[in-house]
């Protein structure tokens, strides 16, 4: 299954519950669109968030991110790793 | 110790070997700054490339890709994940 990394800008300020409440309602419906959201990194100083995922497609990512109240600004599908 | 993703841009076209050379050629010397380079992450069709480290601070990560040859555009401290 490809890997995506989704990156939200504008989240200044994200505490741990926030971060954690975004997650949970992408997780409670990433099944729908067979994504697997794996990890969130924030930084709340410059309101910076990354979204490592499974998915059969970006849109789908974004439908997820969408659906659940906090669609990302790019979607970066991420064949290459080391 | 403070975790960190970085951003580069600007990298179209990188290869898995491309990406393998220049995450080498950091954790060769990444000890002289305490940095631990994780995971690295890369879309060669946007050129944008993710690095997750463990490090002192954002400058000990900038310093290692600059002296590494590959300066990043942006280091985020990433303290709140989920």
């Amino acid at each position: 299954m490809p890997e995506f990394m989704d990156v939200h800008t504008g989240m200044a300020g994200v505490t741990p519950e926030g971060l954690m409440e975004a997650h949970n309602a992408d997780l409670a419906i990433q099944g729908d669109e067979h994504v697997n959201f794996k990890h969130a990194w924030a930084d709340p100083e410059s309101g910076m968030v990354f979204c490592l995922s499974e998915a059969p497609s970006a849109e789908a990512v974004q439908r997820i991110h969408e659906r659940a109240g906090h669609r990302a600004d790019n979607v970066y599908e991420v064949p290459v790793q080391a």
